[in-house]
């Protein structure tokens, strides 16, 4: 990721508005478990809440559509609420997929929900709500994809041969893997198709089928552009697949570190040697910012759940800056499901102090360090002295 | 599971002999790593050795070959000397999964193997070392279908859509998903139908076919039975697998326990109720026998990493018992891996003895359990007085 300086710049698609349908009305049965599998917890938090996050983080996004069933809507309200999620609307599902995301692209164009009545994108994206790790770049192949193609959707090999059985359960005959893919999720496409085909659809359609490209194809004889996906867009679907999840989203925790710096060129310089020779070992942010200012970049890294900060600053007065961070975090709910790490680097670069001042320095960070504590987050201070 | 006194009944198929082939010689291009996925390590034991035990804890099962690619020949055997697996033999595979497989049936066949030729089996099992949580039900559905059919294997309901893609890499049809399924493994076959496919087959399918039941189908008219397999079936295959077999190994361990007491006749009684007050809520095997003895139904629990252990006894002297069982599971490596937990009831049925001898006894098992503790085994004392 490159380093930039207050508001990143994005590459979104030159198509505007985009849209996302989340379809999160699942029951679950599949992981044998009462809860169906989007509002489990992972690491405390309810599954559908990284996928939401992983949407919302995308500025080019407008509206995100979570569809789910009727006893679900106020615990999905709450979800929004509790982490803060913008942009997201809560639409009542139907008894099938393909009714739950018709019931989501109707927001855009009917009458019937004319109080709610949202602008018509030009690209609506479906995804569901059990892939929470669905990553910007593809998000951006399938719009690009489905505003040329009209649809688009991500595909994966194959991991096991796929065979027809006779009517005796007998193998009639396997398919030539290699010929064949796994139509997944992210797909796209120009709002107008998907929803002309749900208009024409059969009863049967939405009843048993789950496609969305196979609709398109079927009513609007629009063949999806397909998109080689990454291993990332799996479907959580069994009980072994909420494990997995847990364990990747532990890893990315610890993997990624936000080094902020103030505006002054001599820190704003430390920070970028400190992103340079992390970058290789670690996903780094870097921000340049005042953290009094409302900086959107930072807002994003913080709503990202990021865990890790190096502070860099010149300051007589590190600990007022910091504690302008730790306001942020708590207001971001950030530390409280998992500690944040914190640690502040005071550049001394004045000549004539003595040692023993910035050792006072560091006794206030200490004392700092202990009062925070309390509250998830873990502050180590750091005195560079150079000249 | 019933209760059991001393050897068990196995309901092995009414075929005799069964051997087993474990392709290994994946290079684990999918996961990203270095190290192929069937050596990995989880918990601490490549995934290869569960796989290898989930398969010779099965006792009709004769032989076992691991097909592994030649640089990591040796490192199999290590494997197998350090877990103490049984009935084990390791071939060096070919350059593709096909290969490999024809490799290790060759070994049941041909004059060029005279050394270690293996007496040919009636059925034999092909499994994925990848696949380490096959049960003895799906393998018994197989061997037995295979008898039946000439040949058999598990499938799974398709989790995802499976497409075919135009030439120029647009949609061209999905299939409809219920027609088909997802071939798993493992697969079975009398060995003469599979061995005489591999036999006849092209170069063309050793090198780029991957599906045995396709192979018995093509060349020997063989229409394999296909079994519904459970969700456990599920191939190693990519990092987050590794991450969720982890966990469910790690929840495995807390979810068994063994309930052992001596033969007389009032301690084995406390046994089975306890057996069937326990049994709804955890997998629970009860054994009564003398631990002096060297029992096949004990050892089969120990080498299948049972880490929690119940020992109900009313002698005066349970500490010379416990410490057999101790004994026992220091061979067995077990703890090396994971604490043991084991639970010393002692059950004071006499009438006469005052409770401060029953404290004694406390105190000596409190004794014996810090010395064992730093062979990770943790030991708690409970004692019973009734009448």
């Amino acid at each position: 990721m490159e380093p930039s300086s207050g508001s990143r710049r994005r590459p979104g698609p030159a198509v505007s508005p985009v849209a996302a349908v989340l379809p999160a009305g699942g029951s679950g049965e599949r992981l044998g478990g009462a809860t169906p599998k989007q509002f489990c917890a992972v690491q405390g938090r309810p599954l559908v809440s990284y996928t939401v996050r992983a949407m919302e983080r995308i500025d080019w996004i407008s509206n995100i559509i979570v569809v789910v069933s009727p006893e679900n809507i106020e615990k999905m309200k709450s979800i929004i609420e509790k982490y803060g999620h913008k942009r997201v609307m809560v639409v009542q599902g139907g008894i099938t997929r393909h009714r739950s995301i018709f019931n989501g692209l109707k927001l855009f164009a009917e009458n019937e929900f004319s109080e709610h009545l949202l602008q018509k994108p030009e690209v609506v994206i479906i995804h569901d709500a059990v892939r929470p790790f669905v990553e910007e770049d593809i998000l951006l192949k399938v719009v690009m994809a489905a505003k040329e193609h009209g649809a688009a959707g991500a595909i994966r090999p194959l991991v096991s041969t796929v065979i027809a059985s006779a009517a005796d359960g007998s193998l009639d005959h396997s398919l030539e893997r290699a010929r064949y893919r796994a139509s997944e999720m992210p797909q796209a496409f120009l709002f107008d198709i998907i929803y002309e085909a749900y208009q024409k659809c059969t009863d049967y359609d939405l009843d048993y089928g789950t496609e969305c490209l196979h609709l398109a194809l079927k009513y609007c004889e629009t063949n999806a552009k397909l998109v080689e996906g990454t291993a990332d867009l799996w479907k959580v679907t069994y009980k072994r697949d909420l494990y997995a999840a847990e364990s990747i989203i532990k890893d990315n925790l610890s993997q990624q570190v936000c080094v902020l710096t103030d505006v002054r060129e001599a820190v704003a310089r430390v920070g970028l040697l400190l992103h340079e020779s992390l970058k290789s070992q670690i996903k780094v942010e870097t921000v340049s910012t005042a953290l009094s200012k409302n900086d959107s970049h930072l807002q994003n890294i913080l709503s990202g759940q990021c865990y890790n900060f190096v502070c860099i600053n010149d300051k007589k007065c590190a600990i007022q800056e910091t504690q302008q961070l730790v306001d942020l975090l708590e207001k971001s709910n950030t530390p409280l499901l998992y500690p944040v790490v914190l640690i502040l680097v005071h550049l001394d670069i004045s000549e004539n102090i003595p040692f023993s001042v910035g050792m006072e320095e560091i006794i206030r960070i200490k004392k700092f360090a202990g009062e925070v504590k309390k509250k998830n987050i873990l502050v180590y201070g750091l005195l560079i002295q150079y000249k």
